[in-house]
């Protein structure tokens, strides 16, 4: 642990609030519908969607949006007609998805000028590329990251690129994050350092068993001060 | 001209076709709609809500794809409700962008080789990181590229930035593309070279006056040779 240089952040749900909002709009999602199916089935039917989705939408709204609407046609199709007021009211529950205030999480505003002292912090975060680059335009976090990475997905070659490029060795990186599939395993995989802070809830797609090899699991990201070196 | 070090190629239009997809879906999308709008009035409809949407989803297929469910809703609003077949068809119009094989444009695969023995290339590229990654990987030029930039848009500030991590001068560094407004005319006032290669057709969006700093205009890329060092 003495040689830390550079602590990766997750960015959604692990410095601001996230999933939350695609939760509300899933609600929203399923009162649009409630004349058609019961939450639990859409919800079912959504994820087996979205899951269908992902090789070729990726992650992120616009990619949730797209899905929210296939689900909808799906589900209303037996009518061959689709009421434009639903329709209308998806393309709605995207936008406000891309355009909520950002509300950062417990302690982030308190820990990072901390660690920004001690060792060079980066964000790597998957998604939208415009939409995560406006939520950290937005956080006003920008100034205590050294480098900002946006990635399509977080497996292990994508940490090991990263790493090439910020010429720094595994064991010499920590990443923090909300998920072990993301944030966690795969880090962990190529020889670095992982932080688990649970998110309020998860996604099921981020969900995973917990990881052989040892890391960290704080409660709050208040906590990191305590397990560094 | 003579310490050039880093070639910077545009991607969509640039090494491969691109346009002429989202064309061939505009078409397709005026044929399902053929009922309630023509072709022109159409595409007025879709370019306006495509601008409209611009700051909230930028660029890319995915964008595209909400942008003509948006424009068929409000065309065919006045009836209250719109044929699932239709909005169905939108969706497998945007998945169809996504999914197209990769056609190379003239020269790409002749002077790539013959370029990258004497210059760093990297590529500078804007829209869905998920799509850019698939295309990039599909296309088989990825082993030319030194680095790989995808950005959200090609603005001056984006490609200042993207030199100071490459470490390089802007008298150092050439853009190579297919526009005016994102691949000349930033680079050419951050004190860049630029080399224009003008594409079958152009998107209005990418329209701009012809920079009154100078840079080169070639029509196809084999004779990037003759104008490089």
């Amino acid at each position: 642990m003495n040689k830390l240089k550079i602590i990766g952040f997750d960015a959604d749900d692990t410095l601001w609030e996230n999933g939350l909002y695609f939760r509300q709009a899933e609600q929203e999602f399923a009162v649009l519908l409630r004349n058609y199916i019961d939450p639990d089935s859409l919800h079912a039917r959504l994820y087996a969607v979205e899951m269908k989705n992902m090789p070729t939408y990726g992650y992120g709204a616009m990619a949730y949006t797209l899905s929210l609407i296939e689900t909808a046609l799906d589900v209303i199709w037996s009518q061959g007609k689709v009421d434009s007021g639903i329709l209308k009211g998806i393309l709605g529950l995207g936008r406000g998805i891309l355009s909520h205030p950002i509300e950062l999480l417990p302690d982030v505003e308190r820990i990072l000028p901390v660690l920004q002292a001690r060792y060079r912090l980066i964000i790597v975060t998957k998604g939208d590329i415009l939409d995560q680059e406006r939520k950290l335009s937005k956080s006003g976090l920008l100034p205590y990251f050294h480098h900002i990475e946006i990635v399509s997905e977080k497996h292990e070659d994508n940490y090991r690129e990263l790493l090439r490029r910020l010429d720094v060795a595994p064991q010499d990186f920590m990443m923090v994050g909300n998920s072990l599939k993301s944030d966690v395993l795969p880090v962990l995989n190529i020889g670095g350092q992982a932080v688990h802070v649970p998110a309020a809830s998860i996604w099921e797609h981020e969900q995973c068993e917990k990881p052989s090899l040892p890391y960290y699991e704080i409660s709050r990201l208040g906590e990191l001060l305590n397990v560094l070196p």
